[in-house]
């Protein structure tokens, strides 16, 4: 059995400098981090992007299948992504957990070294944070600033008639990665000796446990000297992205089903879970993919660009938003988003 | 009965519509608040401070005694503490909520009332957050962003010996409130008409559950031209934040009892519950006043200040960290800190 040293042993404020002992800044804006009353930051002429989120366990997250090491890295890693669908660079996080006594320190540390790599690979320093107990189950919250020169920043409310629809990697794989740990679970129930089946479903299992936010594309763009009239990462689902784009910048959009991105193994797990493969791509959620609108004139940069796809283009808002299907008919977008409160 | 609408009427992107609806930005470093991926700042050559707080029901709020708008508002004045206890002023908050089918969304109105009242009162703007259905309890994450001029940051670690030791307002009374309303909810259980006693107590039950964080202290000493050699917020008690400077500055220090401000509600309080009221200034926490300090040629300009006293000194760190007491002795002083994960 691995070593477990209860939290009471260490205290509050030896609790905090256990897991922040190692960390060490790497970039010049982070001019002070974690053990003051804030962090300091020094952007210079740069404009400050500042994004949050608050993950509750059985909500967003299920311990029984999801390894604290991957959930660190998951819970930094949809923060990056939200900073990089503003065209911007994830610079400093800070991490504010509940835990409770069924915690031991080795847990903490498993989820603190999960961080700490996404940190390092996305060259991002945890700057604060908070540390306190909670009465049931984990509750994570980390808010992630980063920066971007003024003029390439890229809000939602940028897309004009004509722009092209562009999304990067493929759709739907975290969603149908999701519904197999869920149906392992299950089965796993009452079963004491049960090695789950995933051999050849890593690809889905990967995206739904330790997804990756698309820096790349980020980097491309401006590479190819690209700043998108808008973007959004695809957090609830393609369906319920495009309708933001659309609202907030008072257009419409038409996709078309055979343009969406679908990896092979989503496809063959929603076939075995007889589910409909495009409303799972269109509302499948958690893809952390960027969603993004381009000027008619980018289309043979983009074309050329690695692992971003054309899908569509932006219209008048009087047209509405439809995704034209495969035969030619013309299917209404709808959000479906999140709707824990109504169950 | 007062209204109640049931949160599933709203969906999540209708009430994050809702409560943000009336949100209107007023700092020109609030280029963009809530509604994209990210919110966007622009500090121009100012240095950015960033501080997060996590509120879990139970552990850090009773809702029993604790009305949700009372709630708001201590939420964002205990973040804006931490950004004056740099010398800075904050500017923006994003909020993050775990919330469960109990709530209404009048009650979430409410918290926002509270929130925003306490945004007016200390000039803040909201920029964003995220709202998530939650299995038990409220879990609420404050992030406040602030600003200061980079030559004025004060940090924990800057204390000098011969330094003067100073803190404004009175401590011990919002811990002595919180005994007060854990005495009258024990009384009160089983109890259909019954009316909690609580007449000539106004002043510990504000500081309890409406406290204030001193701008007015961070403006008086820009007035008096004073940078503190070190400052930190008295959120645990005043010895452990002592501790803090004098572990970061490497020093001691020595503070007179005789000299630590108690308002004569904490005092007549203690004597009730029989409490030692040293101990309780020492260590209730909670008080959100600022203890710093500056150099001793500021010790005229100090003694003047409204609502500041000078409690004692700096020393070099071998003489380790005391309190004289009224009769000569001295007591060591230890930090209490917050011990949730012992019980």
């Amino acid at each position: 059995m691995s070593k477990r040293t209860e939290i009471a042993t260490l205290g509050e404020f030896g609790l905090i400098d256990h897991l922040t002992q190692r960390i060490q800044l790497k970039n010049a804006t982070s001019i002070k981090g974690v053990g003051d009353d804030a962090a300091v930051l020094d952007y210079k002429d740069k404009q400050t992007l500042v994004t949050t989120d608050l993950l509750l366990e059985g909500i967003h997250f299920n311990l029984m299948y999801c390894p604290l090491k991957h959930l660190g890295y998951k819970a930094a890693v949809v923060n990056f992504s939200d900073i990089y669908a503003m065209n911007g660079t994830p610079k400093q996080i800070t991490v504010s957990l509940g835990i409770s006594k069924r915690f031991s320190v080795e847990d903490l540390e498993s989820f603190y070294d999960g961080l700490q790599l996404a940190c390092d690979i996305y060259g991002v320093d945890i700057v604060g944070g908070d540390t306190s107990a909670s009465l049931t189950g984990m509750a994570i919250s980390i808010t992630c600033i980063g920066e971007a020169e003024k003029e390439k920043v890229v809000y939602r409310s940028g897309a004009k008639e004509t722009d092209l629809i562009c999304v990067s990697g493929d759709l739907g794989a975290a969603y149908m990665g999701l519904q197999l740990l869920e149906r392992e679970r299950q089965l796993f129930k009452g079963e004491k000796e049960f090695t789950p089946d995933f051999s050849g479903k890593e690809y889905i299992l990967e995206r739904q446990l330790k997804p990756e936010a698309r820096k790349d594309i980020v980097e491309q763009l401006a590479l190819a000297g690209i700043v998108p009239t808008a973007m959004i990462d695809v957090s609830d689902g393609l369906s319920s992205e495009l309708l933001h784009i659309s609202k907030q910048s008072n257009t419409g959009c038409r996709i078309y089903e055979e343009r969406i991105p679908i990896d092979y193994q989503t496809a063959a797990m929603a076939e075995q879970f007889n589910m409909n493969l495009v409303t799972t791509a269109l509302n499948g959620g958690e893809d952390y993919e960027l969603l993004f609108t381009v000027p008619l004139t980018c289309h043979d940069k983009v074309s050329e660009m690695k692992g971003v796809k054309v899908i569509g283009h932006v219209t008048n808002a009087s047209l509405g938003n439809y995704m034209v299907t495969r035969d030619g008919n013309e299917i209404e977008l709808i959000a479906q988003g999140w709707n824990s409160l109504k169950e």
